[in-house]
């Protein structure tokens, strides 16, 4: 086998195709590789031939320019696959399994992961907590959005599909698997949505929309959706949210009362993390004002969901303390409603079973909720754009052309 | 009964005795006392004579000047009292009990009470969220620094000590039931502390204490007290507990790591609140620097525990978005290690009794551990001072002589 | 006011329409009244005009005569109604309000209540664990099979529904809260039951009805619901269950693994209890069988949840040991597949709000999945005996003549 | 390395040392061997040489001759020992360290390990549910009362003590991590033992001293443990517990209620199992006396921790019933008193750490409350013997003589 297509970040607004090296059961140095992990051998590993992969929100702050990634980096931490060759090491993953990859890398084998904890396992990044693939500071797997990849702890991280058949009819919704679903998922089960609830999901991107579809799974009474994109409020309200549009000056908990009969909801969730705009015409970046408007709008001892990512350095921030991670939180509200808070990536193995059992069974419509959208491998440059742009879109890439006459841009 | 003996605060810095009216099964005008609240029928209360009453740390922010509290209010919601006269509503408390009242007020009837969370009762406060007695904005429940004082709603609210003879002897324990034990063992409990767990308690003033002492009944294998009170440090290893002197330059994880051989904890309790100190020498008000200090020193997957208070204004706050409850929080940090944290008042009911229960058997010494120290009501203004000028003290009042030759100062 | 028409227990087999007092604010004497509940003062009560009232599979446990239920004992312990009267003591619920009364009686005030488990209070049943209206040994509070109720400790026990006009239009799914439709959810609950589990229910009485659409609201993938009468499988696969007949001589492991691929589910609920028939053609009375085929067909480290009624003491039993409720359970096998077991009734007040709020959202429709019908309080003998041989019905009972025209019989 | 002397089960009260092959990473052919489990590579495994491995209760079943265990079968599954060969596929346990083997063999790989539930995982056994070294049907992994033993998936089963002087001075306490310590605690922890609980541990052997040990560090109030074993009832008293003597004619509810005042316990614990015996002078075999027992004296809503072993099968049994694993339960009791039950194989890996700092830090010491003592190999049976006869007494033993002068018997 000869190369390997795979996207690479560039520069800041700039990704681009690259051919890169077929993946061998090893770590090599690379873009974004940390130098401990440089020849780490990965006996326990799989190739996967890469079936579908997703571009993620979490993609754009790289993208963006939003952080220190490094030229050449591959991207790519949503990956469905087959596999096509096994590690020595690997016992029950089979060749030809279809799978999903959880994004986030563990070891089956450190604290964490045995406390189901494998968002931030011990033993997979030299650098911080956690892993993912293609990510920057996040230990260097190389990502997924290429033709192959190769997925370490195979017989831990990943997910089979029971029926091939049947997965490739699911394909589309099983591709959330890898993180999107789970994420929305965990965020509303951090913040307690359970059969009844009503529910505020600040943000209607692709993890604002599965949250709100993982929160109706959950037997919400009513989800509301809040965000200032009139398309993606569109999209929400299409498998029946109710939304918020944070353009307009009217205070969200009289846009919430407006909906549920008081200026309050049961549970609560931050699908958009730093990257926030103040609410209102014209809203400039304000990196807590969705932390701080949903305390606003959370009934006494609820508990917010918070997988909307927050970064510990942030060199594009628009002041000072917000460069080193620290926001102005108004924490004596949460106080005085004695709120809880969950942060952190999503610990997808909790979940990833159980919402594919969901899935092939047709108790949900993720694909559908996120509006998924093929596109070839070649055109992940154009998808980042569009996305960026704002998009109702959730991004698909089809490197091996596998995904036939599912939902295409323009098909 | 011509009278009733009381501590009024006055102005910043200052508290005195006053006579007030012997209480009624009804909320009479006066100082902090809500209007909603005002001629409000309480049929299912008692009136209890107060056998100790203690000073609590939360008290000092009104005596400090840091809050809105008027001239007049009376003081105290950390009650033991013996039942005298109870309302025509009452049917299982009796008179003659003796008992432990919760400082928090709740109905027992609201959806909040039953769900457990009876520190955001719905029915109490007309101002806000959860209520207290004697204390500003919370709905003007008159408080028990006093030799009488009105309990609502006591068959839901009282905890009844099945002896009276040995409840007494162990009364220097059993006031801790009324506040700061729970208030410790709450933080703990939220924190996950429990068997084995390496624990950090920052602040070593009584909550601090009772965190500590509470986490050692959990089963914590080291618990590590922080403070720059060197007396109130002592006071934390008199009962084994291991301690950092916030006021020497070495950071803390450093510290940490000298005990535990990482620089870091399974789990931490802030039991400081918004007033809190810089490290090192000639720290100066931070109100965020517990919180951030102890996201920093706890492990991945961690939890918070945050009963120490912060506030949605503060009027003497050193920036103007800690008047408003804003505080620069390194959430990015927490979010990074997938911290969770939990806020607010410590819902008693849900620990009183297991606690009593545990005092009553003499697996823990609470009263020992927080070193209470009876004073008389007469004296409770210099207690206060004392308190205030860091005194490694629990303050236990005695309004009617009650508690016999139990620790007194100077005794 | 002058009587109060209600459906009495006569002998085995027999019930009949009786004029009985209206009710007080006071326990009277009476069939199956506790000697040390007679005059008990209910200011904390309420009187309802029942607006609808159930007929439950737990009232034909005394009509078969298989307790010692005694005659012109009244029946109804599944009540929802109008407020016309308010006791002295009662603050928050009003006169007019529509609401729904748990059938566990509930004082609020015990440990047992304090703890959130409503269903066996220790306060209200002086002969044994938990109390309800109109049954044998719980204490002896009239039943609600009637025109009026008394309804103690209201403020703690009622659910108001927020809307009058709106609650009436749902009214035959509302009626559902005051048992059948918490206590499903609550086997399925304790079974574990979550998104994507496969979930096998054993019985398809109303029980057993609500319980499988409990468990869909709880996103289970698959629901199988067992049972020997034809026309109530049929009913179950009206709403999307999938069905077993246990009346094939197909073993239940083969019949499941045709459903779901393997011979066995995630979660299972004992939906029948102590009066359970055995497998097979011609099956007779085997009290444990349910018990023993759910520990059959759940995976290892399964939960059970047990809501069917296994009892202290069966007259009619058929041999010695089930006469004093012991009964042959293969426990060995539970005990090697880790399973755990939740047994008791429903504490209603747990989940009714919840459930409430899904229905009043229209996330659910539990009139049509337990097939809900009115029929007249002079129907009432017609019922039982039609529900006795079998009926896929639930009736449900019209006192006033308030439910319209919701489905009926012959309408 | 020429052999291996290993403890021998050869027919019902017998066991000899025999010399057998020193362990490879595979599994070979043997006594007790699945078939399918033959030849199967463990290149994931690793070589311990046996520092200490502990008889238990549980080996006794096999020696009376309850089981079909086969001559030759070589037992033992509590082991700790020092890592001296690794593995290919073994990444973060070293040569040399001192680590403690759960007796339950686990995968960590598939859905159960995954989700904490390491007693039944699905790989590691083909003949049933869950795993354990030297048990008969549990797969036919060798056992580890030896001199070497292999353990396979290390990097997932074994728990490294971080210090291994330190360790080796606490190896008294540190050798009950691999079965009793935790079966104990998990048996308090599903019986909801908590601060301030009571709590009754039916059982003196080994387990129930280990449970009762384990209620104190979970902060329970009150232990009391019951059994007719006067030995081992001292041993009892003497780390703090109370006692009741079931060869009195007393019933057990009358005798709690002398200790605690009530006859009843918020939890109980079975640490006893099927071989249980009736209460009372002279009581003969009666298997589900402890399980009904338990009900009897546990508060409304309480849970039962069962880990004493039930079986699915009992040659030996007195009824056709019970050798089917079938006993006469009064589910009817626990059900009016809303139980839960939990059952099953303790999932050691749950639990070993958190204990193992508790005894690291000197917060509990199991190897007094459980009265270790330390024989050689040599001297197993005649420990079997004594244990049999009922001898207060944990036996350790000692292959390698490296335990020095710790407890002996006769030292």
């Amino acid at each position: 086998m000869a190369g390997n297509k795979a996207v690479a970040y560039i520069e800041p607004g700039k990704v681009e195709l690259q051919t890169i090296d077929y993946p061998k059961l090893e770590v090599h140095d690379g873009p974004g590789v940390h130098p401990d992990n440089v020849g780490r051998k990965t006996p326990h590993g799989v190739i996967l031939k890469v079936v579908a992969t997703n571009i993620c929100g979490s993609d754009q702050h790289m993208v963006r320019g939003r952080t220190t990634a490094p030229a050449g980096l591959i991207l790519g931490h949503e990956i469905t696959g087959e596999v096509i060759e096994v590690g020595p090491g690997v016992e029950f993953i089979k060749k030809g399994d279809l799978v999903s990859a959880p994004f986030n890398i563990a070891c089956g084998r450190c604290r964490m992961c045995k406390e189901g904890n494998t968002g931030v396992c011990l033993n997979v990044n030299p650098a911080g907590y956690g892993s993912a693939y293609g990510y920057v500071d996040m230990g260097g797997w190389v990502g997924g959005q290429a033709e192959y990849v190769m997925v370490p702890y195979a017989d831990w991280n990943l997910l089979r599909f029971p029926d091939k058949d049947q997965a490739l009819e699911k394909i589309l919704d099983l591709t959330m698997l890898s993180d999107i679903f789970p994420t929305g998922y965990h965020g509303c089960v951090s913040a307690g949505v359970t059969t009844g609830s009503t529910v505020y999901i600040a943000g209607a991107g692709p993890v604002g929309l599965a949250a709100a579809h993982a929160a109706q799974l959950l037997g919400a009474a009513v989800v509301i959706v809040g965000d200032m994109n009139k398309r993606r409020l569109a999209q929400a309200r299409s498998f029946g949210c109710e939304t918020v549009d944070l353009g307009q000056d009217a205070p969200l908990p009289d846009q919430i009362a407006q909906i549920v009969g008081e200026p309050m909801v049961d549970a609560a969730v931050d699908a958009v993390g730093f990257e926030a705009k103040g609410h209102g015409h014209g809203g400039h970046e304000a990196p807590a004002t969705v932390l701080n408007s949903i305390m606003e709008v959370t009934r006494q001892a609820g508990k917010l969901g918070i997988p909307g990512l927050y970064v510990t350095g942030d060199p594009g921030a628009s002041d000072e303390a917000a460069k080193h991670g620290s926001l102005s939180i108004r924490i004596g509200l949460g106080w005085a409603k004695s709120h809880s808070f969950t942060t952190g990536q999503c610990p997808v193995m909790r979940y990833h079973r159980k919402l594919m059992n969901a899935i092939l069974n047709e108790r949900c419509q993720i694909a559908k909720a996120v509006n998924a959208t093929v596109i070839s491998l070649d055109d992940a440059p154009q998808g980042y754009q569009d996305f960026d742009q704002g998009a109702a879109t959730k991004f698909v890439l089809d490197p091996h052309g596998m995904l036939g006459d599912k939902q295409r841009i323009g098909a």
